[in-house]
């Protein structure tokens, strides 16, 4: 059972809690005319992405010339300033079905510094050698690219609390400029109980000595968390948190690990620990909320008026279960509400670039976001369709709260049609540019040969039709297996029956043909039969990308291989089984299924590769040092 | 421009509101052990729905024995009960889309009393006759169905502020047993000036003379709403509500339109107006949060601990934009912590039939929910798939909150594997029973003959396989068109040709064949060169429902015919285009895209038949009356 604490004395930050939520300031009605009287006219409900760097006008946030306070790890010298901690790499790609390869956390982690998040929380590298070599690539390149205004992401690894783990974690940041370890135990009565079956003390002396240990490897840059502090007794948080700031943690950060709390609650969860905890104004506190019940964008934004000063969240709000605070509902509500609700917070975040790392983040995990989800949702800036904005609005800042331009939609006034079957290539790289996508010259040939084909029977090509035909090539992992040619046939009056041939990274091509139940079975059946990797297909979906029959289809698949090496999972220790998802796109759905499935099996191979030709040694010691 | 409104004056149910959102049992961590510690076992990650009401095991809600309160419409005799008005019918209706039968807006309204919601919005009756129909069927089926304890859900329907709407919205409900009529209009600067083009002094007099008629019609449970309450001036609200009151109006609410404000901004408006506004003492408050920055629910519940005993919500969350507040979510914050962190609130939900409702909505509305949405996702209930569940949690509080029971989601010990090929009709029928699915014969025969067509091919016929198959039968449109046959042949050596033979409601067989850019495509144009009806394909989308290669597919097309009698819609007084969702399900991708096709069509062809033979004048006269 767990353990019922005391009541916690009235603390004296629970006046600045209340001050922040209830300051003269939430009383009163008066909004920045920017939020809802976006300056640009809407003419058509199309809508078109729109992050390249360069054609970017200049930022709309309330603090349009910001700047970012310089990083020191335990301190911030503007008291009005959140930074941003983005786990997407790490809790994120526990989600079911999330696996990414390293060079798809590359691409984030360089999205998520093109977004400017003060921290990348990149992975465990204890968790398996390819989890390693993510982090350290991303610390190498991502965490050394020092912007003209001396921005550079911390670059974070994390590990359980022991030696092994924080070694490991070390050796994948240290290149980074910025590097930091973030270390966590448990300290709930549950958990101690019955997943560490340790007593507090022996808790508090890991935790302490481990911190300890992270510093004197070098790292003054250190973290860390009490697992499920939602559910800890108080005064054993007092303590912990204390004597970690002692051994030389520099930020706490406070999980709601189990999704339980509610925004009061966990504002004075935050309120409590500032007020109680030895040691605590040396120090940044940070919030770390699950979704279980819906909350976790309240419970971050109470957590950051009670005094944290960090907020870990994800993009579209994945990670495991109900998934975590997502980055572009916190951030977006700062901006909008930062200046005149929450006593002049703000963050460093470029919001332009939230809409095509919501979508890469959608494209590469295969997790997809509801039509309805704020900010992000297909529909979020939508009404019911139909009806013609401007014509049913006679002031746009009757419904819109947010400018879609803010977060990097921007509306066409051309229904999106920018391109032709007579178009050259010079006008796709152009156009492609302008949706943010910088292709090598390969990638922008084979893009091309695709668009064509697509211009000869499509009647419009439109942006959405490019953004998926670029997807495909761009966010592919190396061809192991590649498809030439399929032929099917099926319906309701014969057997389905495929044939496939592929060629491999040598060049040799093989066929097949197969029987099966409906035209996806037989053809991957016939996969299968050459490729002779046994795998389990975990799910498969598929989305039209634009209106018209003839529009190109979008096909995804999530598989798992059947003899993987398995690495470990953070929380539990367990082998983490992993899935691999693989996209196609096409006008003929069989076909775009096939490069799916021959997607996702590249990835796995890759993986596989990757694994086999570096692997070491993981045997796992349990939590203790 | 926003007029700007004074800060209100410092209101006694501040302290209210204060005391709780900061009681002393805020700061308590102590859990009612039911939440942490469901009661039965977990063995494998395989979950199905289990909502039959037969087989359901007593309600575990923290008021096993709650007595609903009588229904009085201006008073609730427990100052801690809150009622559920579920607005999915209209207000979720409106998301792009989402556009429902009479026939599933019937089900769904069934579904909501089964879940035990206060108040069902059941549409708006003045947007077209459809809509009238539509609602008047639930008033008078679903209206007058009380159950042994005494419960009927009230039947709402909304208008906007003029004699012609409110008459229609009275017509259409009045047979029920417990009628409201719920009027709104603008009251924030922005929607009077731009919107209405009214001054103060005409709203309020509009408001007050339509509040007073629709209770001369013998309407004694009349809702008013000041759109865009979160942005109008406090002393304006006080005014008008004040004189709403006078003129007869038993339930305020207040929506945050646009979903601008924070937890503790809606909080504070709901405190100011139950302070301020002269009679608020005989009135219910009402919250209707929209969730465009993800804070929905947080604000809803804000609103409920400063005073509203009402709350508007929708199943999914489903709604315009980000939607509105989510049911699920709302009602199990309530349910986990009502007793110790809200003060003792609570609802007369039956959780167990959210997960149904949920997968009803999704399938009619054609509204996918993301996997990490809280409470009904895919994965809120699931943690990295390969790990066997047991295993990983040494117990299971250590990570669950909400058992997946309580929303009618069980774990099935078996694998989910149920019936096999050797399988009878009753064994079905019983199985289906249980799952929640009551059949009539004609349902249970077709369902049984495609039942045993996948038990010839497939190795296991899960619980899902089963859902995909009944969901396919029973929630179809009734058949104009009906697929009797296909053949495709395609791939990316030859053109795609398909040969569709459908058979209509006259049992005239029709056969087409048609070219395109690939199967589906090809198919679809054979399908329309037989049913001759111009529509748009809005969305296409087909999902696996279980793991393996040979997996059963569901597809859901969306289309917008192009000849269309068009509803109005409530909010913005123009024409609605209505679109319509169809979803087949089967082992060949191509055949479930046909089927799902045929339906939309049928769906929107009965809508058409429909209108063309109730259609009357529907000339709407503007918002004055």
């Amino acid at each position: 059972m767990a353990s019922i604490p005391t009541t916690p004395k009235v603390s004296v930050s629970q006046i600045t809690f209340n001050k922040f939520l209830f300051s003269p300031n939430t009383r009163k009605l008066s909004f920045p005319p920017s939020i809802y009287f976006p300056s640009t006219s809407i003419s058509t409900s199309i809508l078109k992405t729109k992050t390249a760097a360069s054609s970017l006008p200049p930022s709309s946030s309330p603090h349009p010339s910001v700047t970012r306070p310089v990083y020191v790890p335990n301190k911030i010298s503007d008291p009005n300033y959140i930074r941003i901690f983005d786990t997407t790499l790490r809790d994120g790609e526990q989600s079911p079905g999330a696996t990414l390869t390293s060079k798809e956390k590359l691409d984030i982690a360089r999205q998520l510094a093109k977004l400017g998040v003060d921290i990348i929380e990149a992975g465990f590298p204890a968790a398996s050698k390819d989890d390693f070599e993510a982090v350290k690539m991303i610390a190498n390149e991502v965490g050394n690219r020092v912007d003209s205004e001396g921005y550079v992401p911390v670059i974070c690894g994390l590990s359980r609390c022991n030696e092994k783990d924080i070694r490991a974690a070390w050796e994948a940041v240290k290149d980074a400029k910025r590097p930091r370890i973030h270390t966590f135990i448990a300290t709930s009565g549950i958990h101690m109980e019955y997943k560490l079956r340790k007593s507090k003390k022996e808790v508090v002396e890991i935790a302490s000595s481990m911190v300890s240990f992270a510093r004197s490897l070098g790292c003054d840059d250190v973290e860390f968390s009490p697992e499920d502090a939602g559910r800890s007794e108080r005064e054993f948080l007092y303590e912990i948190l204390g004597e970690v700031i002692k051994a030389g943690a520099t930020t706490l950060n406070i999980p709601d690990t189990v999704g339980i709390t509610t925004p009061s609650e966990f504002g004075q969860l935050i309120a409590d620990i500032k007020a109680n905890t030895p040691g605590i104004e040396n120090v940044i506190i940070s919030t770390h909320c699950q979704n279980d019940l819906g909350l976790s964008t309240a419970n971050t934004l109470s957590g950051a008026c009670a005094g944290a000063r960090q907020v870990e969240v994800t993009i579209n709000g994945i990670g495991e279960r109900a998934g975590n605070a997502s980055l572009e509902e916190v951030v977006m509500v700062i901006k909008c509400r930062g200046e005149h609700i929450l006593g002049g917070l703000y963050t460093g975040i470029n919001t332009r670039h939230i809409t095509m790392a919501s979508k890469m983040v959608e494209e590469y995990t295969g997790l997809r976001v509801q039509p309805h989800k704020a900010i992000v949702g297909a529909n979020a800036f939508a009404h019911e369709s139909g009806i013609h904005q401007d014509g049913m609005l006679k002031h746009k800042g009757t419904y819109e709260i947010i400018s879609p331009e803010d977060i990097g939609l921007e509306r066409s006034n051309d229904a999106g049609i920018v391109l032709g079957k007579l178009s050259g290539r010079h006008a796709l790289k152009d156009r492609l540019n302008e949706l943010g996508y910088e292709l090598d010259d390969a990638q922008l040939g084979n893009t091309f040969w695709r668009f064509k084909a697509v211009a000869e029977t499509k009647k419009r090509v439109t942006d959405a039709d490019l953004i998926a035909l670029v997807s495909d090539e761009v966010f592919q992992p190396e061809n192991v297996w590649k498809l030439l040619d399929l032929q099917v046939t099926c319906g309701t009056l014969g057997l389905s029956t495929a044939t496939v041939k592929l060629v491999n990274a040598d060049g040799e091509e093989h066929v097949a043909c197969s029987l099966g139940t409906g035209p996806v079975d037989s053809a991957y059946k016939a996969v299968d039969l050459i490729v002779k990797e046994p795998v389990t297909l975990l799910e498969y979906s598929m989305n039209a990308v634009t209106e018209g029959i003839d529009a190109i289809a979008a096909t995804r698949v999530l598989i798992r291989g059947e003899d993987q090496h398995a690495p470990t999972h953070a929380l539990t220790d367990k082998p983490l089984q992993r899935t691999f998802s693989g996209s196609g796109a096409g006008m003929d759905i069989v076909v775009s299924s096939v490069k799916a499935y021959v997607g996702a099996l590249n990835k796995m191979l890759a993986v596989k590769q990757q694994s086999s030709t570096e692997r070491v040694s993981t045997k796992r010691t349990p939590v203790s040092a």
